[in-house]
């Protein structure tokens, strides 16, 4: 096993290649980690000397003074070589070569590449990329990343084959309520690849929920092996992309990634107690779930929904993912029989019809109540519990914007109470397309999607999951 | 043909059943009618007189001075037929009946339903619903809805079989910058069907673009035979609720719908020229896509991406569609060679490689146009054009996002002028789940995404109404 500590929690940084002009990687990877508030120290390198930043620049990486826990290298790929070589021979930790030009880039690249391996690994140095874009570490606050992103803190960790949709989902996935805790964007892997970063975090106490995205990797059976002990302590999510044959082509031009049959892939994910991420959405969208969420002990759904329409979509929703809407125990009849108005749906889902009075008098948890604790329901799926429905942009609600923000504020603490009370699962859904819902519980211990069909497909992975562990 | 214009251009409504009580329905529906100041007169009715909303109240519609042309009925279903017979008495005009507890409600309801059905029918007086939550109308400024919502107007006029479903989009599309002109919740249609629905729309000059949100229709003939006709005039965007057994059964309960296999209505669709969407958010995708972009007269697309992951994810998504990622013509790479850096992937997809430097010298436009005008591309796919990336909850980079907003308007421009000089498609896609650009252009004549493969689905549909339309 690969000890990538040095990398994940450095206690200095050197940037070799630094710059001082703005649009210049030299220049706005340090930007980005001064602004993240890193907790080490920090060593800008240019044989021209002088200041960037308000820094003291070293002309060479052996002049600087103390130990480098992790060198970071942004100059063109053809004087790479030469760099790394300086950085082994100051007994630098551990390397991130972030340029370009390598395997991706054709046959000249790879013999490069080759060579760059050969002399970290005769060193025991290990190395990140190189055609990377960075890495994040939250228990060091280290955004060593291309782009400006401020990841939220949390347990969530990834991997990524791609720098771009790896550093966007790092960004936007904090609106949701994610947080990381650990990042990688792997490149070209030509040192360490995905199996060893995904060991590396198995050991890792911060790490929680694992999320990958690859196009492929080298040593298929390594990666499972690596990937079936780590799947029994956490989940962990997978997108793959390069599922087409033009897919394929295009994964090679990126990463030089053997992306290989999706069906193949597919297999392994099974096996190995990956759960498949459908679409690129879907990562996110699960991570939040693994992260939240008791898993399902069965595949039946109860629905709640105040309207019919959504009832029938859910309904659909549920069976096209392979989910059971099964029929109500005589007992849960009774029970809603007692709250809902006479002309209600009697059975699942179970329609609200339009009931505002039941709203104003807070009824809707003791509906989920009665269906959450029920020995036929495994899961619940509560569409427009969360009260949407009001434009925002039109003043003349705003009474009714506040009273239904308390109204929300409340169910949705009941509806963490009784997930811990009954360990089933319960997602409501938002209105068609309304994600503000969502970005305003991103801070409570709930899942909120604002896709019916996305929805049912989550919940049937979460099953996928319990059944592996369990069966 | 029925004469709907009573319906959706009165020059007066009454209220039977106007209530002082907030949190009734004949509370809310004058309200939100006066909110949205409706361009005719407005009578509210109820035997105990008095005042409400500060207006006059007439204790029966016959006392009502002037003339009626659309009733609006809120009273519990069993006292309906006498209201409705007073209506017709009075010379009313049309009929909207909201009240719910007739064929959706088993054999007493429909044998009710059946009784109202035949007593408009004698007068020749339409009626909406029952079971509806109303209907809108832009020309006349008349939300007479349940919820209170206000529409942003424009050209789509909407059907929908769901009440909640139909204001929710009502309500949201608004702020993907879609504008509507008529909608209907149509409810159980006793004497109102969809198809006449549709025949309305088809010489309604205001309407460009018909979306339907549907259960199940009685009259499959009528409905395709109108269909038909209507489709060669303007796209009709339909969403297929009630698909799975269990989704038929549910959709019996919500509207009395004869829900029917939807392989039936798939190949029906087809037949007709309908454009089916696949998911509830698919709808108001289609809607933007059929009103702001010239349709793909081939399957050929060209991809841009900023970040290769994102090139394979789409290339994925492209073929999965049923499109085609095609090399590109020896004249585009040379042209493309002179703009990108010596190792750019010289093929499709078109990987901007993380070019900080074309972005600030407004390259991309650039890029776009030697795409798309191209013979062997039909469509061009656009990921990372619209630039995103930075957290806004991070104060440090407001630097950054104005300077991107900047490059964002201008790269906007340039592809709604590309569209118009080349009749392609060009669609932007943002990065993953940042719906921020979607908001922040939604009133430019353009379409934003935030899902690739998304993007390719609507793509692949808009070439099916292409290949309907020519071949």
């Amino acid at each position: 096993m690969k000890d990538l500590s040095a990398i994940f929690e450095p206690r200095s940084v050197a940037i070799v290649g630094a710059s001082a002009n703005p649009v210049k990687w030299g220049c706005i990877i340090p930007s980005n980690i001064l602004m993240n508030s890193f907790d080490g120290g920090i060593y800008l390198i240019n044989p021209k000397g002088e200041e960037i930043l308000g820094m003291e620049v070293y002309k060479n990486i052996k002049d600087v003074p103390g130990e480098v826990d992790l060198a970071i290298i942004v100059r063109p790929s053809e004087t790479c070589l030469s760099h790394i070589e300086e950085c082994v021979d100051k007994g630098v930790k551990s390397i991130i070569l972030l340029s370009g030009g390598f395997s991706e880039a054709g046959d000249g690249g790879t013999a490069l590449e080759n060579r760059i391996v050969d002399v970290v690994r005769g060193k025991n140095v290990p190395l990140v990329g190189p055609n990377t874009m960075g890495i994040y570490s939250a228990p060091v606050s280290l955004s060593a990343l291309m782009p400006p992103v401020t990841p939220k803190k949390g347990p969530i960790s990834f991997i990524s084959q791609s720098g771009n949709i790896g550093t966007n989902i790092l960004s936007f996935g904090g609106e949701m309520g994610l947080g990381f805790n650990k990042f990688v964007s792997c490149g070209n892997a030509a040192d360490i690849d995905i199996a060893d970063y995904l060991e590396y975090l198995d050991s890792d106490q911060k790490t929680k929920v694992v999320v990958l995205y690859m196009e492929g990797v080298r040593d298929g059976r390594k990666f499972m092996d690596v990937a079936k002990r780590v799947s029994l302590k956490k989940p962990i999510i997978a997108y793959k992309a390069g599922k087409t044959a033009k897919g394929v082509m295009a994964a090679a031009s990126h990463t030089g990634a053997l992306a290989g049959s999706s069906k193949v892939y597919q297999s392994a994910f099974k096996q190995c107690g990956i759960t498949e991420a459908s679409t690129v959405n879907e990562i996110t969208d699960l991570a939040r779930a693994f992260l939240y969420l008791p898993l399902p002990k069965g595949n039946k759904v109860g629905i709640v929904t105040w309207g019919g329409g959504y009832g029938v979509v859910a309904t659909d929703a549920c069976e096209d993912a392979g989910l059971e809407v099964p029929e109500l125990d005589e007992e849960v009849l009774e029970a809603l029989d007692k709250i809902l108005p006479p002309y209600w749906s009697k059975g699942n889902p179970v329609d609200l019809v339009a009931m505002m009075e039941g709203v104003i008098e807070g009824k809707m948890p003791d509906i989920l109540d009665i269906l959450v604790k029920s020995d036929g329901i495994d899961a619940v799926i509560a569409s427009g519990y969360i009260l949407g429905g009001i434009n925002p942009t039109n003043q003349k609600t705003e009474g009714f914007t506040t009273f239904y923000d308390e109204v929300n504020r409340n169910n949705v603490a009941k509806i963490i109470e009784l997930m811990k009370k009954y360990e089933k699962p319960i997602i409501p859904v938002t209105t068609v397309a309304d994600q503000r819902a969502v970005q305003r519980f991103s801070e409570e211990e709930i899942v909120i999607y604002s896709s019916l069909e996305s929805t049912a497909n989550i919940l049937a992975k979460m099953f996928g999951r319990y059944k592996y562990l369990e069966w």
